[in-house]
């Protein structure tokens, strides 16, 4: 296994699809991808953890480096497998531990539906 | 992000409450209010509403003017009455109606979590 970084091509159905909410109605469609990504935010100790590998050193982090949120390593690997497959995460395994980064495009994305509400 | 610009003083109940994602791990009670959040836009009905509020003329709608999402009126307030609750809409009642807004500085905030990853 190589130990050379290359980002992951995404996926198309993870790739941020939608406009911002105020353009108009999102089509059924949209709204089932869109509301995916925010389903992946909204239980407090998965956005915990997820705050705390996009806050870690380099914007990664592996299970070992996380262990202040209150549970267990079980549970901790078990919400970063839901953000892998909501697309925010991605991993990389090297040697015992997987290392989990933040999808920035996956996000930006999430932003943009957001956006024209910024301040 | 200028630290000049002032920030509107907002009810404490629905002001955003969270530094960007990326800034420092979330605490328990921070990871609560943000969750609640994108909780309220985890349901693909409930976000086709939202986004149906937001994009109708004047950024306001009622119930009258939302009947393309393939739901009951009934679900249809229930689901406006949980945005409602989760502070990104506001109510007025007019008349026979009531009229539902979006909070504009509940999304800015929620923007703001996600905002350092905009491309």
């Amino acid at each position: 296994m190589s130990n050379a970084k290359v980002l992951p091509l995404l996926e198309p159905d993870i790739v941020p699809c939608c406009p911002p909410l105020n353009e108009r109605p999102l089509t059924a469609d949209e709204a089932v991808r869109t509301a995916a990504m925010f389903k992946a935010l909204s239980d407090p100790v998965r956005l915990r953890l997820f705050s705390a590998v996009a806050s870690h050193e380099g914007g990664e982090a592996c299970v070992c480096d996380i262990s202040d949120v209150g549970v267990s390593q079980p549970t901790v690997s078990h919400h970063l497998k839901k953000l892998k497959e909501a697309g925010l995460l991605t991993s990389e395994r090297r040697g015992t531990w997987v290392y989990y980064r933040v999808e920035p495009s996956v996000l930006a994305g999430m932003s943009k539906v957001l956006g024209q509400y910024a301040a």
